[in-house]
């Protein structure tokens, strides 16, 4: 998976391209899809903030990645310890058209992963909803990719090179490490350094667009069905292995966090079954292609109970964790890393997990990756949100407490088609004062 | 098309693979859009509803699909007569990553024909919308899934052993049978059981957002090519003709179905340009690899005109088919079914239709396999319909009339801009009045 | 890229065909993502007639394109001049499953054309948005797309008799001229025949649906991606190339666009940042196959600065260029050819601009092809739109002024949880009234 200058002839295959080539438009779609999922979730005068976030990592993580980011992500490894490659590949220096990775372009791979690196940063973004600076989060954004994100990605996708991948022998399928945990304990130490009002619970409102909110969803579950089964880099078995087990692990995240969620308040709400979906498909990303169907229905159960419990935990330490990025990604990344070590299967993965006769061989390395990925970027994100607040201020309250003046942009504009008619209801109002605003209303309806 | 338990490399396709990996997300996300077209159609508080039953399709047919569904469906035949399929792959046991369908992976098709399912079952919820439990949702979707959707997918795409197919030769490229005509025969069975109000026609709300009602339609037309063309199970010459013959019958469809909508009502809308679009795919659906692009002109054609009337006649048999499941599927597909019979030509389909010199051959089977489907469809879901209702309770009507509590959750918590400003229309209302209105309003808008 | 009647056999494949097929249902995408895109910018009731003209497009032009635009184009070319094809392919003609276009069915190669024609098309309705009768729109749409689109289409797209591409030897990767410049063009003829109100510019209404314009934003991009690297038609280093450069693009006018509307304005809106993500495609999609990434890069960032002045000329020039077709595609498109004649460099595009030692014998070409094509799609557009107000009528002011009727249908019936309740600012309105009406609202909120 590390870059291959050879000439095209010897190992392209045009069918790997075909498959890398659609799957890196379907990753790429997962960020504007992620900002739908989370502008539906805020309030309305919050909307265009969330989406101007996810949008900005477009931006930004596209030209940071071009940059340098790849290079220090693919490039050759710096002093063969599998810490991070070198800028070799700085501006996509050394590529050309015929550049192959695997059987496929690089220019494909160096896409299909910036598109990872671009949704991960985003993914961040939901944990300081509503309450973080623009300015603030252009600069946290590009530094947090090259800091933080670039250094483990190396570690776990050059499985030729990287420590966790090719020293440690930890597995990864597709991301949950770099992508999954990470914007999960990520989000955590945000959330800790730009933190909300005392008594966040209370003023949390309710999502102001769900429909925008399972359109988020549905683009996500269509591209990471991309994410995941791109992830094998070709289109064999293990990408079809790989395919159905996120479906099958989405399933079985939305039978049991509803189930938690009906036992503690007798409802079952559309934003848990939205927010279960996104659940089993952070825990069987690093899973995917290591473990079989029944492994990835099990895993997606097991997680949905997980995540349902593990979102309830910001009002007890009382973190403002806004979108639940902590419960959902970190602790979906979290219970998906470990099934690995449970549950992969030689046929699937070529390894074994306890469950399957390896014993404790994969477990305990899946337990080390996690630790040192957690610790990394947790102390990281704390530093770099610290300083970026200090630098050039990153928590900016004020700003989205007050009310927007009437030059600003907004989200909605809309005229519906609400009548103020009398009911048998609507007794009261004599009728010309009712006259007065009805006309009042219409007048102004569709200007 | 059944599986064949081989290693990879004789047969495997790796661009097959690739067409088939893309085309199985773009037919996941059919769901989806399914939801949002339905949702976008009924009136706000019914909106989360509507989105819930098409994603709990996801959830369960899924999970059921993996459990015993596929191998009822695709695992060998009981008996050999072509009625059902037994358990051997119940699981999906028996099937890893090296185990082909045709040239690619057994887990893709799996998972291709599992959104065939998937969508299928949603479909029905249209024809009931607004006035059934979830409860009875739940356990009707599971049940009608493995009682009428697996023998008839069984009967028609298990191509070696199925009576439809193999036995009878009727031809269905992509699931008019099993997908259309199926739903619609059980929506209409499903209506007849939870009958809606007497007086229906004059209760019919607006669609709540058709904008949201277009995005399911520009989403499902993107998946129903893949779903089409797909259904080739390769990417050869048969898949392009079903691509282009599906974009025809849509675009047909919209020609025909405004012109008898405007001849009507001297209006064109929005709702009637969606609707047709979905029709002449509906349409296609069992013609797309048998006809050439001119056969699915007129097929789109005389869909648009065929639904178009086909829509209206709930009215007269006074059945509350509330978003025209029976109208458009049901209708659509029987026509695309006919349609076979007349415009099969040697060059796609390598069978002859009526009107390409074949005779009465082709159209009495599809004539046969279209009377059996609806009767077996008919008379099994209205008898799933009735017990389900019985036993847990399938009618709400209760429910849904009741104005939702502060407590529940809602579709939209959005603040427009509306302003209550006195224009040159807006006679009337005091100053004092109208300021302490606006002040109301205002405060209440960006909380 | 013209019509090979060949048998499969000889020069098919797999790889290729698979990735033709899935960028073909993404280019489809892209026409109701423009609806999207557009609806979202018009004010409330406007949204369906942007949406209806859209989606006429993806009717009508799919018709006339099956009928005799594909043939025009794409057909053999009439006298060896390199200015229309003839007729053999109407109706499809002499086109079967087994028709190869390069390496791929030729029923896909003429959808995949299809839908570059589409869209193109309706790019135009954007700058008459809000006063064209649906009637002269529909009259208008087939006459351009056949006398304006198809010709230009034969010129560059058939690159063995085109007279631009094989004669003259100008570059135009995907579409620079007969989509981006050509749309761009006819909008300003479009927009000088259907004239705007004098004052258009103070009465220019916020746009209603923000979210509703960045998800047309988010599915132009993900079909972008098929449009550009589909257009190589194989799946080679060159589509991966033109698939890197298209991100890039995107993401370099997402800098500078923002950055020159912070310095007029102080603001960075959402509007302008999807604006400028669209203008970076529109201007990399001639050059995405000729230029390195870096190109691509500079190329985005040259657009954003330049398109960002762009929009606002037509306000100096008093052109009601409703959704700044003209601003976007005609001056992105522009710069874009223009950077091919600069940045074109061998690796890629088997040619040298100015700045890769070609000296200026590629830029003047470009030029001369940018002269060719602005001068015949304008006054040819211009006729057609005067001879068509003429005829049927197409400029309706008074039809979009009016109100709609109470009978009319309407984009959104939504009914929000706004409440009227008393706040510590909220002073004022007496108890009573205040209270009757909020039971007057409520009771009106859920019908």
């Amino acid at each position: 998976m590390t870059t291959v200058l050879a000439a095209m002839p010897p190992a392209y295959d045009s069918g790997d391209t075909a498959w890398m080539l659609a799957a890196t438009a379907m990753v790429l779609l997962m960020t504007p899809a992620l900002a739908f999922f989370y502008g539906g979730m805020v309030r309305t005068k919050h909307i265009l903030v969330m989406l101007k976030m996810s949008f900005a990592s477009l931006c930004f993580v596209t030209i940071a990645w071009y940059l340098i980011g790849y290079s220090l992500a693919f490039g050759p490894d710096v002093g063969g310890v599998g810490l991070i490659g070198n800028l070799d590949h700085a501006f996509l220096r050394g590529i050309g058209p015929e550049t192959l990775t695997d059987s496929f372009p690089t220019y494909i791979y160096a896409t299909f992963q910036m598109g990872f690196a671009i949704v991960t940063v985003a993914l961040i973004s939901g944990s300081i909803a509503g309450r973080a600076s623009m300015r603030g989060w252009l600069v946290f954004s590009v530094l947090w990719l090259l800091i933080v994100y670039v250094p483990i990605a190396h570690w776990v996708f050059d499985t030729e090179n990287g420590w966790i991948s090719a020293h440690l022998g930890a597995l990864d399928f597709a991301g949950g490490l770099p992508v999954e945990l990470n914007s999960g304990i990520a989000g955590l130490a945000a959330a800790l350094v730009i933190r909300g009002p005392a008594d966040f619970r209370r003023k949390e409102p309710r999502p102001s667009n769900i429909p925008l909110v399972m359109i988020g969803v549905a683009l996500l579950w269509f591209g990471w069905l991309a994410f995941n089964a791109g992830s094998a880099l070709r289109d064999t078995g293990t990408a079809a292995t790989a395919f159905i087990n996120t479906q099958l692990a989405a399933a079985g995240a939305m039978v049991t966090w509803p189930l938690v969620e009906y036992a503690r308040t007798r409802k079952v709400t559309m934003m848990g079954v939205g927010s279960s979906a996104v659940a089993g498909m952070v825990a069987i990303t690093p899973a995917c292609g290591e473990i079989d169907p029944t492994g990835a229905l099990i895993t997606g159960l097991v997680t949905g109970a997980f995540c349902a419990w593990a979102v309830t935990l910001k009002y007890r330490l009382n973190v403002d964790d806004t979108l639940d990025v902590v419960g959902v990604h970190g602790a979906g990344g979290f219970v998906g890393l470990l099934m690995v070590g449970l549950f992969a299967t030689r046929d699937v993965s070529g390894k074994e997990g306890l469950f399957y006769g390896g014993g404790l061989s994969l477990l305990w390395r899946q337990v080390v990756a996690i630790l040192a990925v957690a610790a990394f970027s947790f102390v990281l994100t704390w530093l770099i949100a610290k300083a970026v607040d200090k630098v050039v201020g990153f928590s900016e309250k004020e700003e989205y407490a007050a009310v927007p003046g009437e030059d600003d942009e907004r989200a909605y504009d809309i005229r519906t088609v609400t009548e103020l008619e009398p009911t048998a209801d609507g007794r009261g109002l004599d009728k010309e004062t009712l006259a007065q605003i009805q006309q009042l209303l219409r007048s102004h309806r569709d200007r």
